[in-house]
């Protein structure tokens, strides 16, 4: 029995960053592509992650027959502690995404989890689809692009991907395996979004291998270098400039010792004989022959180089002499932090070679010449831009157009959006309504519009509790007390809150037969104004009105 | 009597961006140049303004001889209003630059202000020092850098400047100033660090010409540029532009209204006959015929361009066809925001041209070639780099030392660092304690770490009020009441709630001779540790004991 369409409803990755989460489906089969977290912006207060909303899943979770799993970063396998049960289906995931994915999940979902090894070039068969996994570069290891053969025709996914024909670690983007998708015919391509806005080529990490050189080169002392703890070409890379210049290399931050380790044992790090070595043993050499490699490029307070650059950070102590090497890109929201952080080291005397034009990063991602070439090479008969901000997607949509390709068959989307393919063409659906999930503390999901409201209200000028205590005849027991936080310094406030106190006085000796509830509710407009008035501010006004 | 030392104290516009204002000092006078505002980062909750801390000023305001201005950008005039009458000196600035600051000071405060015109080229005597402005090219017209004669010699204060020779508005740097400077010899330089992290010149406004032109001969239908109100050669530059193609220009936004109003009555803007219309006319008129200059830039959520975006601007609704040019790069921090704009803008159709791909804009700061021609220019003995982060200074330190300058005449400062100018030399001084002065509402000042650290706490978790009725006998003489905002969603939070308030009556009931206040420090603590070991939040807990 053929099936009649193919459904493609992406729950993450569109509209914003991260995130990412597709779902393929058909009459009896569904499967998830990535099931990613998001990191929150500054606007969503208290909230640690954003993951996606997957109600749609849990309605449908007969028909999921597996989870794939693209690559090994936050944003494609973050979520999937948090989701993993509802779904209960069995994960396909190259061995490096695997054993990320593995030291996320902790012990008993770890033993209830289905992980399955996805290998490029083999075939699994998930019920009406059957998906084909090829090697893509990107800045981490073991990343695969998805040929996903469905009843109506061969789907392509990209992936995170750039084209790097001199990648430093593992292969080239199988352009080979996409001649072939090609020549099968493409119905559908999603394809990676996040560089549309960048003209020209993604530049080839082998490109790096000079700027190293000479950075390194140029260093009077040691060299820290902070990147990725996920970028293993890049920490191979400095590894292997260590090496040459005869410098140790020493590994500071959780994530990146980590990570190295699981990429050591599976053969995606070589270490050369007598290079490696401990913080311990770095800090008795000599300062030219030691090269840290840090966590920290995004300025994250916590991590080894932030601490460094305060002076927080035991086993490595800042100085003059020292050369910094932010090799990495501003995740956007996270500028701030970094020019603060680049502000710290030069305080404490280090040099710090950082930002685009010190030409010490690329980026993973296709820029717009790369993103050209595939869709050429691929000619698919419908284009999917994924993975972005809603104006890169448009940008990607616009590369499409420039190619000619029919603006009828560009679908630009956002999540919750749904395309159904049948044999007929390919239309949109009415769009699932979907809400961002936030994780906060231990809780997940029950952040929601409300709570944010009163966090902002509250982070903008505190709270003010007027508390009365009345007698039985509803006069006052005793004086009123006002306490506040956030708000006013009280000792330069006395006048204010002597003003908050007589006016709650007066409104309850001039009271009728008001009860206390209507009285607190007056008294708390009473004062939202008096502050008002006096300060300009709006502090959240609690009154608590007590009958004795 | 000559006198025995200039002392130069930065009380911003050093370590972080913004709020400029440095301290010109003898036994007997004082200057001070710029008194600027910085707008808050993220981190300062619900502070409206920065301000410079005028404290030793205050101190000293006998010797305050006048307040010169180099510019009208908020960050050299903007804390005026809030100081002016403390500092109760004449202000000097250039025609714009007066204008500008004469809108922001009000009814009594603009009667009471000793407002002074300055000229480039004139020469005014305020106490040891005599001040020389010359006409610097920037992101404003009208701008000046300064010559400062002192006892000791010639000091020049670049203001914000670029090195533009064929600017759209007014006329080039002053070189030949800055020629006879040299020749005078120049004691110490207070040079502009912004653009510092630049490589090679900051292009000249007019190579803008042939891109705008581009982008208007592109455009099918209507042309929206949004740009700085303040940025006039290029609101010239686009009037000029909509003239050739044919189109009429209206403002949208009341910066935009207010900044041109005073430009064109000075003489900085000029309207070719029959090119300027009102919103209502230009509404009437064929797409390909307008062009509409709005407020919004760096993606403010009032500005006019947001509102279009977000369709909340009743005079322009944007639709397929139009097209938004983005002329102005986005200040460090209002990345997001922009970006969110952008994005929103592509939602409603328009084609958008952002970014510094585009070519659209151009930087109103010299770049490292630049200060390098300066500072070879003018040979100063010492120099202090001025205007921008930590980093930035650093860098323009870096560029001099890479011309051959002695390190030790170099002076990498913070705010408030003092430099000491005597027959002798050059040296540090003990730094005076500066507080970053916050605006919030109608206060200034009384916001500082204490209610920043609460607003923090807030704006994570919430709070939870514990009312706590007791008896005389300190028996609960009710049911406790659990009162929260921002913490948890109550009505899935009931078992969280209702173990809360056992928690409560254990603790009354279990208690023995506690007085009220010292039971409700023991609530606060236990109620703590439940709600973080229950949700791994941790709300502001405020305990309210009543006893009757």
């Amino acid at each position: 029995m053929s099936t009649n369409y193919v459904r493609i409803t992406p729950l993450g990755g569109l509209s914003g960053i991260g995130k990412n989460c597709t779902v393929f489906e058909t009459e009896r089969d569904i499967v998830v592509i990535d099931v990613g977290l998001q990191f929150p912006d500054e606007e969503l207060l208290g909230v640690d992650l954003v993951i996606p909303d997957i109600a749609y899943l849990q309605e449908n979770q007969k028909k999921i027959r597996g989870i794939v799993i693209t690559h090994g970063h936050e944003d494609h396998i973050g979520a999937l502690p948090f989701v993993l049960q509802e779904l209960g289906a069995p994960i396909y995931a190259t061995p490096l995404t695997r054993g990320l994915i593995e030291v996320k999940l902790r012990g008993a979902q770890r033993d209830a989890a289905q992980l399955k090894t996805l290998l490029p070039g083999s075939q699994i068969t998930l019920g009406d689809f059957s998906i084909t996994p090829y090697h893509v570069t990107h800045s981490i290891p073991d990343a695969v692009g998805l040929a996903i053969r469905t009843p109506l025709g061969l789907i392509v996914h990209s992936g995170d991907f750039k084209i790097d024909h001199t990648p430093i670690e593992g292969e080239a983007l199988d352009l080979a395996a996409l001649a072939r998708f090609s020549a099968e015919g493409v119905l559908l391509l999603l394809s990676d979004s996040t560089n549309a806005e960048s003209p020209g080529y993604t530049v080839s990490e082998s490109e790096l291998v000079d700027t190293f050189e000479q950075a390194f080169a140029a260093a009077p002392g040691r060299i820290i270098v902070t990147t990725f703890a996920s970028l293993l070409s890049r920490i191979q890379l400095v590894i292997e400039t260590a090496e040459q210049f005869g410098r140790r290399v020493a590994f500071a931050g959780r994530s990146m010792e980590q990570n190295t380790r699981i990429a050591h044992d599976l053969g995606h790090l070589r270490y050369p004989p007598g290079t490696m070595a401990t913080l311990d043993q770095v800090n008795r050499m000599p300062d030219d022959e030691v090269c840290i490699v840090a966590t920290g490029s995004q300025g994250e307070p916590n991590a080894a180089l932030a601490r460094m650059a305060q002076g927080r950070y035991r086993d490595v102590q800042l100085k003059e002499g020292d050369t910094v090497l932010i090799s990495a890109k501003a995740i956007p929201g996270n500028e701030t932090a970094i020019h603060r952080n680049v502000d710290d080291l030069f305080r404490r005397g280090a040099n710090v070679i950082y930002g685009e034009k010190a030409g010490i990063h690329v980026s993973g991602h296709a820029a717009q010449e790369e993103l050209k070439l595939v869709l050429n090479l691929l000619q698919p008969r419908y284009f999917m831009p994924i993975h972005g901000a809603y104006r890169m997607l448009q940008q990607h949509a616009n590369l499409a157009m420039s190619l000619g390709f029919d603006p009828e068959h560009i679908f630009v989307m956002e999540n919750g959006d749904r395309l159904k393919l049948t044999h007929h063409g390919a239309e949109m659906e009415e769009s699932l309504e979907l809400d961002d999930v936030y994780v906060d503390g231990s809780l997940v999901g029950d952040v929601g519009a409300t709570i944010l409201r009163d966090r902002r209200a509250l982070a903008a000028e505190g709270f003010v509790i007027a508390r009365v205590a009345l007698t039985r005849g509803m006069q006052l027991a005793e004086e009123p007390e006002i306490i506040s936080q956030g708000f006013v310094w009280i000792p330069d406030a006395e006048d204010l809150i002597t003003e908050a106190r007589q006016a709650i006085r007066k409104m309850v000796d001039s009271q009728n037969d008001d009860d206390a509830e209507a009285l607190g509710r007056r008294i708390k407009r009473r004062l939202e104004d008096l502050f008002y008035n006096e300060t300009r501010r709006r502090p959240v006004v609690i009154p608590v009105v007590t009958e004795s």
